[in-house]
């Protein structure tokens, strides 16, 4: 094998790879990558694969090939050594005994490839039901569900984000953890699906596509059935297992009678948020709300080592004085999320009913958290 | 006690204090601090105090005081807190009970003070020998010794930086972890000072004073005995302990025929450094340098795991082929800590003797690098 890439296009490449690569040794031909070079000098084409089981990633990019040629070497290593280089092009070649080096100006690294036929095959697959959705559009729906998942390990299907496609083209993206939900509507191209099936995909596989969709094209395609999702972008094409099981109903749980609608600035409400979860030595960081007219006071627990509180304006709050509790956290991670709307909706009912969140910009975008009863 | 104080000053005060106070539970009252409330309106001072028995911070700042009074809390919570205020002045207050309240516009945090009384008391010494150094030059010294010190507990006396002041104002800062040594010679101004002692200053206490330099005059004056080191910047002064034993005399350790010279660039040696380093993966990062006219080779060993090479440009050097083995992680210290000089200049003699490290900019620097046996 002998070809030259662009250090750029090596680097990202890697940089997208190189975290499904495993780094414990329990399985250590995990931890390299597949570099496959083909085609002729002006029209070569170096592939670059790597899989953990779960998650497969193939990335076709262009570069001079001399001589075709396929290897198998750590994909940790070549990142950490290749991205120092200072050249603009790096060199590729191999020789029969399988030591690959890589140069870059005068700097060269030689690694030697693992025997390639040992290395779990990727093969990808046509899946049934398949639409398109703007990379911008997928990316905010992941960064407005993800928050939400589960993640400790004790109920499997909650571990997840839950996807949804109707034959019209609707598609929802849902997580919870038991303690709040983040859900997402869009309308997307739909290519093709009869009676799609609900699937889950795990949030390792969406940490994952957040870097893929970094460097994606303006417009990606998905396709999965029930076991396998596929995301294609341009020469790139990243594959995941989904997670078995069912994803509870959430519709009870959104609330549709919330009178108490009231509107608050964003970024102050973080503020205040930050100030008073600081206070509580607790994992869960209980905070009191109370609305009156035109003010919302937020209170941690008074206790032996100090408390505090902080009070800002609201809009559109009527009606008696109310308090209700909730832990700081799971508020601050919505009102985070949802940067940089300026504006935030929170509807309530009362003490013990959930609180919906929502943004004036995007009305397919919502969030329940629930209460905590506090006794102060 | 009720005060005004900016909300800038009471956080920068706590930036450098908070790092000193205890965060172990095993003497929780180290967590506090003092803050000291004197003077009348318009002349009001705050003093901000602290102190974890080996070194003591002191600081005043003005504040409209309406109040005068003493209070003792804890330093990490204050800071985290008020850091978030959103007002540029933060109201300080305390009642009979001993609740202290800090205010930043809305948002108000209460805390329980401690009794004063059981906080140590830290008192400023007179001490015998006293020189003024420019901030800058200081903070350069550390810098250019502090990597140089021993980390772990094996001789407590290359733990720190050895100063030696002698009565014509001459001061040298020395550090040594056995393996590779640093010193800085500075002219300062002399105040007072009849046959100083030589003094060990822990690495502890030099990053913390790195934290006050920060904050300081364009003069300091350090202060010290046997026992104790001050450092006086206008209203801060900080004490610390020093280091009780003996320190090495490095002298003859200091080549002086190295006759191999050569200049390089610093940021290419770093680089290459780099490259060669990561490959290895033992916590000494053995690095092969192999001179020849005009180049310098960098090699890692060949492992079964690969290897790594790079060459650059060197100025000066004649004569034979020379190789000579480093820790690279000694040279990356160095080469990092005297940026941002664009030349380093390395003094060699032959493969198993010390290398001498200099910089054009500074002819009060150098630094020793011991070899590494290397047979391959």
């Amino acid at each position: 094998m002998k070809l030259v890439i662009s250090k750029q296009t090596l680097v990202s490449a890697l940089q997208i790879i190189t975290p499904i690569t495993d780094k414990s040794s329990s399985k250590p031909i995990l931890s390299n990558f597949l570099l496959k070079a083909t085609g002729t000098d002006s029209e070569g084409r170096v592939e670059f694969s790597a899989t953990d089981y779960e998650i497969s990633i193939q990335g076709e990019f262009p570069a001079r090939v001399e001589q075709e040629g396929t290897v198998c070497i750590s994909a940790k290593r070549v990142l950490e050594i290749c991205r120092e280089f200072l050249s603009d092009e790096v060199n590729v070649g191999a020789d029969e005994q399988l030591w690959v080096s890589l140069a870059g100006g005068p700097a060269r690294l030689r690694l030697p490839s693992v025997e390639i036929g040992l290395y779990p095959s990727m093969e990808i697959m046509e899946l049934p039901n398949r639409f398109r959705i703007s990379t911008t559009e997928l990316k905010r729906s992941i960064q407005l569900t993800l928050f939400a998942t589960l993640t400790t390990e004790t109920r499997k299907n909650l571990m997840g984000v839950c996807l949804q496609l109707d034959s019209g083209g609707n598609v929802r993206f849902v997580s919870t953890d038991g303690h709040r939900l983040a859900q997402v509507s869009r309308k997307v191209e739909l290519i093709a699906g009869e009676d799609p099936p609900e699937v889950i995909i795990p949030r390792k596989s969406l940490l994952e596509m957040q870097r893929v969709l970094d460097n994606s094209e303006e417009m990606v395609e998905i396709a999965f059935d029930e076991r396998n999702l596929l995301l294609t972008s341009g020469k790139m094409v990243m594959t995941t297992r989904l997670i078995e099981g069912k994803f509870p109903n959430v519709e009870p749980v959104i609330p549709k009678d919330n009178d108490k609608t009231i509107s608050v600035n964003r970024e102050r409400v973080v503020n205040a948020l930050k100030i008073v979860s600081i206070m509580s030595n607790d994992k869960i960081k209980p905070v009191k709300l109370t609305l009156s007219s035109g003010k919302m006071r937020l209170e941690s627990e008074q206790a032996e080592y100090g408390d505090v509180a902080d009070e800002l304006d609201v809009e559109g709050y009527q009606g008696e004085e109310m308090s209700i509790g909730f832990n700081a956290r799971y508020l601050l991670d919505v009102f985070n999320e949802v940067s940089p709307s300026e504006t935030v909706e929170m509807k309530m009912k009362g003490p013990l009913n959930p609180c919906l969140i929502q943004i004036p910009e995007d009305s397919g975008f919502l969030s329940v958290v629930m209460p905590l009863r506090i006794e102060w």
